[in-house]
């Protein structure tokens, strides 16, 4: 199996997707929200791009949750913001979840475009999204998110996360094969972070506005490693957990 | 100060550099190769972008020594190719050198558009660049020049590298502050390579090739650490090493 970690969506070709599962990381905060949504019984997250779409959506649908952000704060006729805290059992339980955000959501959208398959990674569910991978049998690549169009240090670690936990469940001739200098260098961060995950969020700028608007909670929910034992995947606009299956599997 | 680190030189606009110091990092291996030439008692080193610049040069300086490498191998008609193995005193000393590489030269030549100045940056002198940084009291960006575009690890763990040791020389206020996550990532890279360099050489695609190709010699060489001390600057297209002074200091 072949690997790669992009650093950030805004270049990615369809050709470098063809064929492959793409795995979308934006750790701070959308793909670390839509999981635990997901798992806390959130029927299926619909990811859009703008907010006159989550606001056309909503009129078609009105039990639907309207979430996400702008610059980090919360979006004006919307129930809830981009913080995973708000996306309580209680809220979301049986209920579809419209989800806007500024890199996430574009970042999964733009994926799906050529792409075999597509599920939804974070410190969250590393392990379940390794699974997945391993199951899957495809060549993978890793599209971190980022901010503001750059490389960002906590959806890097992320990747790396899954490619180590991939390179010790998937042994011999399977075993994943790095494909970049970028990838490699995941993996070394991946491994620095491994025992202390919430100080890659907080060595991160994004990590650190973040801290400063008063969402420390977040990063600390953000950071647990493996608290959540699903690999969500996107297909034709909408991302659920189960049933999923990679097409063609 | 503030630093930045930057993955690649393709990308670089004049804005990110203006009134900043340049420091260039293509650890395999035009940099390594100028550090050394420099080193070996070379006057100094023409870096240009085509092998017809190389041979127009040498038509009007029959002394000049030509060295580069096209896909890492010598080009026909010059006297040295991109190794510095090659770059000894006996071949070098008080000669002119011309270097033309893929990378590397294009980057130091990029870097130079609109900088205060620009230092060559190595694994072989990562002291010496530290200590010239501390001295000229400009901001500062460091320049990979990465691989066929793309991230390359043993680049951003040099520069990684700098950053380290001016973190844990220049005390106080004027303590280097990163301005971007891709510095801390290199950062943390260098922490995890510094006490074996060579295995970021070999753990790159770059190196591996290289390797393959019979030049392990030259991963042994780029990856000792310090063992160069000078910091040679590239102004008006030739790069030196004594006097060398940031403009303005």
């Amino acid at each position: 199996m072949k690997i790669d970690v992009l650093p950030v969506f805004g270049d990615i070709t369809e050709k470098q997707l063809r064929g492959k599962l793409a795995v979308v990381f934006d750790v701070l905060r959308a793909t670390s929200t839509i999981v635990t949504a997901l798992a806390n019984g959130c029927r299926e997250v619909v990811p859009v791009l703008t907010v006159e779409e989550a606001l056309a959506y909503a009129e078609d649908h009105p039990d639907a949750i309207l979430g996400g952000e702008r610059d980090s704060l919360l979006i004006p006729g919307f129930h809830l913001g981009n913080s995973p805290l708000e996306f309580t059992s209680g809220r979301v339980k049986g209920k579809t979840v419209v989800l806007t955000t500024t890199n996430g959501t574009r970042a999964i959208r733009r994926a799906a475009r050529g792409s075999a398959g597509v599920l939804i990674g974070s410190l969250l569910n590393i392990k379940a999204v390794a699974e997945e991978i391993a199951g899957a049998g495809y060549d993978v690549v890793m599209v971190c998110a980022g901010t503001r169009g750059c490389f960002s240090l906590e959806d890097t670690v992320a990747a790396g996360m899954v490619c180590r936990e991939l390179a010790r469940t998937v042994p011999g001739k399977k075993a994943p094969l790095l494909e970049s200098d970028f990838a490699a260098a995941a993996c070394r961060l991946a491994d620095f972070y491994s025992k202390d995950p919430l100080r890659a969020l907080y060595d991160s700028l994004h990590g650190q506005k973040l801290a400063a608007r008063g969402f420390s909670e977040d990063l600390t929910f953000c950071s647990r490693l493996n608290s959540a034992g699903i690999a969500p995947g996107y297909r034709h606009g909408r991302i659920f957990t189960v049933p999923f299956t990679v097409p063609g599997n």
